[in-house]
């Protein structure tokens, strides 16, 4: 458990807030870093090192026999005032996984890869998963060299200059692995809530997302009549009130979330004339966004006064694990004793996009209180080292099958 | 009617922003060329032009009685992206009634002053009707001299600079002065909705404004089920709504706006942690002012799981105009045939101040779809004329008294 907390504790300076979180957008400085330092430890332990042309880092340990590889990781970059948990803990426990097999002498019949996946948080280069998804055919590849930062820096040039661009011919592939494994956070407050150590993943939730707007019209605050106002604000009060009124009628798992608002003008004498709000529903079941959908299009096209509109932004539909792989992980846990819980991901991981090559699955441990993309991110070390060794044992009965 | 159009036009062009609009905040150069083009046309008139110790401009034709002054005027700064006619109007109305009662060779009893009140919209430099608050003793002269701009330019630095401070026994007096008008925009949809040209502006309404609070936390969108969440903004919509409720069961002549609002993080995947809005109310009566603070006051410490907290930012009491100056107003109005309404003010206007020194009074005109604080206000050419005879026939019944 020292091992694991050195890991931590070591990667946690790559970016370190100085206020318990960090911050290590892709090929950043800090993500340069801590992206130095998982190849130092694994060159260390005798891996072979290598990346790909979208610069995800491979570390493979040799298996006895010519079979593809068994994979397991996540990403090292971080949202801006981050924690020391999301991304970093599925690479490092992975790694923990394969010292503990060197240092115990386990030898494995397959090959056994530790993956940092480059750019999955997206926040300095959109979209999200970006480099499992071109492996994965989801996102075409010259677009997404293309993608800009804030600052006009492609991310291709970014790529070059990072030292960690290689060769496509070691892109993760159907023909060179055989399972994928990514340990993650869960980033929500359910396993914590029930007293479980361990999620057993068995897909990542669908979900759609639309934009909703309503429009009035901007008027003196203290000379226009109420009958003869347009107030968007108002009218956005009724759409949110709405959509809460009818989505709770629809299955009690499902998720919805009114998280981007602003409007204008914005000034405290001004009648607000535009409001803008996004909502994000996600659920297992397609039946049940389709439902959600109808709700929002059900919408009436004028609340009092004001014009509403809605328009999808983005959708994906649930992805489900293999039965089997999600098997692997369940029986590992049960055989360590630890107290866990099937459940769908809500969030994006990797995973996602990797379970379309080959069988992939997913391990969460707990996230204190729910917090995630904060500084306030935790998961305690005990729950951190329960994780890795679920991780090594389904990496064992994973060889053997 | 031209004379008047060639004055609005010619004071148009003075922080013309080429889309129908001005920008001319308090001594920037548009508004010193306005001030210099004020001046210019007052001392061709034969108008004697002083300024005093707060930059306000009076520009004065002598009376053939040693008696105190009678004063109109408003101020020529606006907003970023205002209207050619809030403030403008008021001191071009006033210049063209003195004009005619030197062309058509109109003798008074007392001196006709026009006045230019510095710094009225407060845009630039913070709080509005900053010197006819000065001079009425509203604000201590010390700490509006320290106000600082964006740019941390002192007013007292920018009046230096400007070339227009005077002195201070040129102020505005109760013995120098016997009777204000103010004309001004209506700034709301009343006169044009009820097909009336004048507003005989009664009093300015009284008001409070406070700023509410909700509190939740900030989660995971896919990964934290509904009956867990604690979302800020679905609480601040019911507190939206139980304003509206209980507010729409006071007087029906209440206007009240919930026109800021905000918070974050603002993420589409992350709950809501804190939303404000502010809410401005304004009544005539002290006791309406007086149950909108009763009905904030009675909402719940907590929504929806979100404490609730709110803070009054500042108030005012009603200001009554005193009943024969609005008698000699709608006098005037009803001899010269115009269509008129009563009214009170729900914007404040520096006339509520002077209202302290001498009897004063205002003249509302209309605005064309209530639009005011943006480049689309308007008033026809007619209206405005209308408005100025409405002013020279009050100063010369006022001369009478």
């Amino acid at each position: 458990m020292e091992r694991l907390e050195d890991k931590i504790k070591t990667f946690g300076k790559y970016g370190d807030t100085g206020k318990g979180g960090i911050t290590r957008l892709c090929f950043t400085e800090p993500n340069l870093q801590a992206r130095a330092e998982f190849c130092r430890r694994c060159e260390a332990l005798g891996l072979s090192v290598k990346t790909d042309d979208m610069g995800n880092i491979y570390a493979t340990k040799p298996g006895k026999e010519d079979l593809p590889a068994i994979a397991v990781g996540s990403h090292l970059d971080s949202v801006v005032r981050g924690g020391n948990f999301d991304g970093v803990l599925g690479v490092l426990t992975g790694l923990e996984a394969l010292e503990t097999m060197i240092v115990e002498g386990i030898e494995t019949r397959h090959p056994m890869t530790v993956l940092v996946w480059t750019n999955e948080e997206g926040s300095r280069f959109r979209p999200a998963m970006m480099s499992s998804g071109v492996i994965a055919g989801k996102f075409d590849q010259a677009t997404m060299l293309a993608v800009k930062d804030e600052e006009g820096i492609a991310f291709k040039d970014a790529l070059e200059a990072s030292g960690f661009k290689g060769d496509a011919t070691n892109r993760f592939s159907t023909k060179g692995y055989s399972a994928f494994l990514e340990l993650h956070i869960e980033q929500g407050p359910v396993l914590e809530a029930e007293g479980k150590d361990i999620g057993v993943v068995e897909g990542v939730l669908g979900m759609v997302n639309y934009e909703i707007k309503t429009r009035g019209q901007a008027n003196h605050a203290g000379t226009t009549p109420m009958p003869l106002r347009k107030d968007a604000l108002y009218a956005m009060v009724a759409v949110i009130q709405y959509l809460h009124d009818e989505l709770d009628k629809l299955d009690p798992s499902l998720v919805y979330t009114t998280g981007e608002f602003s409007g204008g003008p914005n000034v405290h004498t001004v009648i607000p004339d535009n409001v803008r709000i996004t909502i994000d529903a996600r659920h297992r079941d397609p039946e049940v966004i389709r439902q959600v959908v109808k709700v929002i299009e059900s919408l009436p096209a004028e609340i009092r006064g004001c014009p509403v509109t809605y328009r999808e932004q983005w959708a994906r539909n649930t992805i489900d694990f293999k039965p089997d792989m999600v098997g692997i992980v369940e029986e590992s846990t049960k055989t360590l004793g630890y107290p866990y819980k099937r459940m769908y991901s809500g969030a994006g991981h990797d995973a996602q996009y990797i379970a379309d090559l080959v069988p992939a699955t997913m391990i969460f441990v707990p996230s204190d209180t729910g917090f995630s993309h904060c500084e306030e991110e935790h998961t305690s070390l005990e729950q951190c080292w329960k994780g890795a060794n679920v991780i090594l044992h389904s990496l064992l009965a994973l060889d053997q099958k």
